[in-house]
């Protein structure tokens, strides 16, 4: 089986094509520019590198959110194009369990934290428990968009060492160290943004569960309202106390 | 400081730029094109992907060996080319604590086994152990070229858990689930394999300690004669005998 996974859930726009065995290309960026001008040139770029047939590809692994809406939205629109043209099924993978999966086997609680805005941290924990022969990403803390102080608490309520990753990093690390009660590491530059292949990996996994979505019915999973839905919401609610006074 | 690596030990193919918190750009092939066919153009799509103007390099990290002599030798000629070109010191890392740094934080030993053909792997043996804020890699076996049964042996001593990683595990993996007496597991594809960014992000702990090297002083570790080498040396040897022959 050979999967196609893209990520774009944040600044990192990242494609890879893997086997179960063997990641035989992947291409990270992580630079100013927008997705929709570095996902499908990046694809051309490995494809042509490595003689592949999109034909080849056996599913689309996508990163599914939470994370930047655009960023998102271009990796969704990408792989359900791509997914509906070949006729091949697409697989989600959860953006949290995705950076998680950067440390596989890792020691310790693994806490990756994106920035959110709005003082909110899209956020998860995760653990991995060994198995025959390989490791499985368990979750403790299902992926959410909180607070910094309200992850840290679950943390420090588990009372184990945690490695934390992620662009939250460098945003919250002053109040990491203030909050932080256990023992704690961030992970180099190696592994601390989003990976296509780590999506891609993770994929293969939850293939063997059968988890196949097909293009048509991927949505990503945004967490929390879009600024434009929010503030629709708000003048729609001033609008019907508007009305209300006036009916009064 | 801003760092470029380069990883030509075995069939992968690889170049990243990082700096200490972030990889900018990577580019990973596995693939049957011959790394004078892909190093060069792989650097020179990431450069312009990420507008890089070369000059901005503060160093550049190369997988120091030991692997492929080809492979070895393509890296090393252009990570010396680019430091004496552009006035820059290398970083040479080993290739095997280059492997071993895929699993950052891993919980486990981490075995990376590489085939070295002639019923020998190119193999060492690390832990990770828990500083201040990150995790170092530490040597329980430096790299080396022995027999599998050797490497077992030393493993299945420490009596800890295991994670083999490198393209010695499909090869060799019939034995080890024969010789192991110790729990252990394989790597996923996404981190099974080199990878430049890994070199990079132990060039700059190898930074840090002023392991910086003149691009004209660098040396690749083979850690074995080449076949080459091994052939004229036999041959003098047998040469030898028979002019003592001759002599008597």
């Amino acid at each position: 089986m050979k999967i196609l996974a893209i990520e774009s859930s944040g600044l990192v726009a990242g494609v890879a094509v893997l086997t179960e065995d063997t990641c035989i290309a992947e291409y990270t960026v992580h630079y100013k520019k927008t997705h929709s001008q570095t996902l499908l040139p990046m694809l051309d770029e490995i494809s042509r590198m490595v003689e592949l047939d999109l034909k080849e590809i056996d599913a689309i692994a996508v990163c599914a959110g939470p994370g930047s809406f655009t960023g998102l939205r271009i990796g969704s629109a990408t792989a359900k194009g791509l997914g509906q043209a070949l006729g091949k099924p697409l697989i989600g993978v959860p953006t949290l369990e995705g950076l998680a999966y950067n440390l596989y086997g890792a020691a310790g609680l693994v806490c990756p934290l994106m920035d959110a805005r709005r003082n909110q941290t899209y956020t998860g924990l995760y653990r991995f428990v060994k198995e025959k022969e390989r490791y499985r990403l368990c979750e403790v803390v299902p992926q959410c968009a909180v607070p910094l102080e309200e992850i840290i608490e679950k943390v420090n309520a588990e009372e184990k060492e945690v490695v934390f990753l992620g662009d939250g990093v460098p945003v919250f690390q002053q109040q990491l160290r203030k909050l932080l009660r256990v023992p704690y590491s961030f992970a180099p530059a190696s592994c601390n943004r989003q990976r296509a292949a780590s999506i891609g990996s993770l994929a293969f996994v939850y293939a063997e569960e059968g988890r196949f979505c097909d293009p048509k019915e991927h949505r990503p999973e945004y967490l929390r309202l879009s600024q434009a839905e929010r503030e629709r919401n708000q003048r729609l609610a001033r609008e019907a106390l508007e009305r209300e006074g006036e009916g009064v």
